[in-house]
């Protein structure tokens, strides 16, 4: 993932980027990082997302920057009037700094290109997102690829939940924003692979078992053969850090939403999540020693280290949170439990690079950065449970 | 160093070697390991040996067995009746089993030679040590290259102590037996290198700091050229496992052994200490953090770890020691202090094969070591001291 440079620290307070304030705190909600829900041991988090258009209005692509400023006005206008508006906060991605920005990519709130921006100068172009508070379950991303893009995730094994919470959305937006809609192909989206439903479920699953035994790439070409996308944490073109993948439907034409939704949640997931468990099995009983080796001593770094990158604690979590859930750990943090599997998926987040200078409150350098991540990672590691 | 291949585990406690009830138990003593004395922060402990043969004998190396068989009954019998007998204990080495033997050489009482022995039924060659219980202070072998060798090993910078108890011991056994002496050459000895005054004096050093600042090749060059030999852990030919580095004279000849004691003693060994804390504080200057985060990591695999072999258990247990005597590690082992600079020495014996074999009390695969090697650091370096 490619991080935006962070900026030179402003010299007073003034100097900040306005928008700072409204970025979400760390730790408001993020219900989808509770490690509760159905399967919640290898699957992390269920998604919805609906790509819709607003009739009459070029798409994003074609769009010149005042097109794209009317398209934000209209949907800000509207999210922000309506009866979702109690819950949600607006952000301005023009108006935010880079490290807000990555702040938001980090935590899946918008995407990257949401992040980057289009056009001849990037950093202004007109776009914004709409979050739900403190649950971070709803976000409608305002020009990116479509005028809106609506998320919804939960924790877990629930993509019905967050297809009803999106379904609930959407009817609102539509009954007050006219989409673009063909009666024969569908929602029109500004890529054809949206055309149809515009709509992509997926689940985030850690998958380490299937690493460890080398089974890993059979599922995801099984996966592939369903035409389904593995992606890694951070989606296109990320890699898999932390043994954390995403798997999403491809298509959206042909097939009903309540197809994608059963075929995903009644069956193929599941399946994943079986092939995991059964890798899990298989390592504790063909070499059990050698796996609480590598939990043990990932433990072992994240609660000494004194400085650390981000790939190395992914990869390091990643462990304790296998170690976690299997129980292996037991004793570790200087109780008789195991780790807290939430404080584990919460750590995921908060090492990325501008979590950990939002926790810090102010920017790092690289080497800053790393001495920062040691030591948020022992003392949340460590402490005692509150 | 090469391992005796272990022999087959005992079916039943009479096929045991009858020697292993009389080889020192672990912990006995080992004053040499106490961590105290002078520069022990450095230099953990002072070793002198002579080279002596019995006059009228063929040196060992032409003996044949019947001959070895011969010395070996003449001094052991004087030497477990002399004055001496009540502090020592005998060990019969053709009669010990190769995990008894391997134990004497990881303890330093005897070299990787002895325990090998000669001829062409090695095994069988007669030869032997006596050792003083429960210092382990002296040892008197039988046998190995020359019909004696004598040698006083103690803890931190106190070569002449060392000197002194194998001079009083030189002396008690001259007075009731005959070594072959030449007014010209002084005392005659297997091999020419230890013509003449017969004594090697040693010391090991600890020189993490050296190695990490990569000016430890200097400081060999440095030793090299003022006719010092530079070894490593086990002596000649071994590596230097654990940053641990014995430097000793190479002349015995037209040195008298006051002046080969002034010189090590006085001058050189302080100079090479100076070194190694030089290069400490430079390390605390230059790059705290770093020297930080690579002994806490060190100090999180060895109290994490479930597998671990020789090498990494050394070199981690090296940067532990360097941090407990810097005071890096404060806190733990779950008390204020660092880390007891004498358990990390104990350690760095108790980890060899033959040690923890010793102390699981049976015969281990490699497999089955690098269990009991994790699970021993971590009792040890965990328990609440008493």
């Amino acid at each position: 993932m490619s991080q935006p440079a962070p900026q030179p620290a402003p010299q007073n307070p003034d100097d900040a980027p306005k928008s700072a304030t409204n970025v979400p705190a760390l730790e408001v909600g993020a219900e989808w990082l509770r490690g509760e829900g159905e399967l919640s041991d290898v699957l992390l988090s269920s998604r919805v997302r609906l790509a819709r258009n607003l009739a009459g209005r070029l798409f994003a692509t074609k769009a010149t920057r005042r097109d794209r400023q009317e398209t934000l006005d209209v949907c800000r206008e509207w999210l922000m009037r309506a009866e979702l508006a109690s819950k949600m906060i607006w952000v301005d991605l023009h108006g935010s700094s880079p490290l807000d920005r990555a702040l938001l990519v980090e935590r899946h709130l918008i995407s990257k290109n949401h992040s980057k921006g289009k056009g001849t100068n990037p950093n202004e172009d007109p776009r914004g997102v709409a979050i739900s508070v403190p649950d971070e379950r709803l976000s409608i991303m305002i020009n990116e690829e479509d005028h809106l893009r609506i998320q919804a995730i939960r924790s877990g094994l629930s993509l019905s939940q967050a297809w009803a919470d999106i379904d609930s959305v959407d009817d609102k937006i539509e009954s007050k924003l006219d989409y673009a809609f063909s009666p024969r192909f569908g929602y029109l989206t500004a890529c054809p692979t949206n055309v149809g439903t515009g709509v992509r479920m997926s689940a985030m699953l850690h998958l380490p078992a299937l690493r460890l035994t080398g089974e890993l790439e059979k599922v995801k070409r099984a996966a592939q053969d369903m035409s389904l996308a593995v992606r890694g944490f951070y989606g296109e073109g990320s890699e898999a850090v932390g043994d954390l993948f995403q798997i999403s439907n491809q298509t959206t034409l042909g097939k009903s939403e309540q197809q994608i939704l059963q075929d995903l949640e009644g069956d193929i997931l599941p399946k994943v999540v079986e092939y995991e468990r059964l890798a899990r099995r298989e390592l504790l009983a063909k070499r059990r020693v050698g796996l609480e080796d590598q939990v043990w001593r990932a433990w072992g770094a994240l609660s000494n280290a004194r400085l650390m990158n981000t790939d190395e604690a992914m990869q390091a979590l990643s462990l304790v949170r296998l170690g976690a859930t299997m129980g292996l750990l037991r004793g570790a943090s200087g109780t008789q439990d195991s780790p807290d599997p939430r404080t584990i998926n919460q750590l995921m987040l908060l090492v990325q690079p501008a979590h950990l200078q939002r926790a810090v409150g102010r920017e790092l350098d690289q080497e800053q950065r790393r001495v920062a991540r040691a030591s948020l990672l022992r003392s949340r590691l460590l402490r005692p449970k509150s």
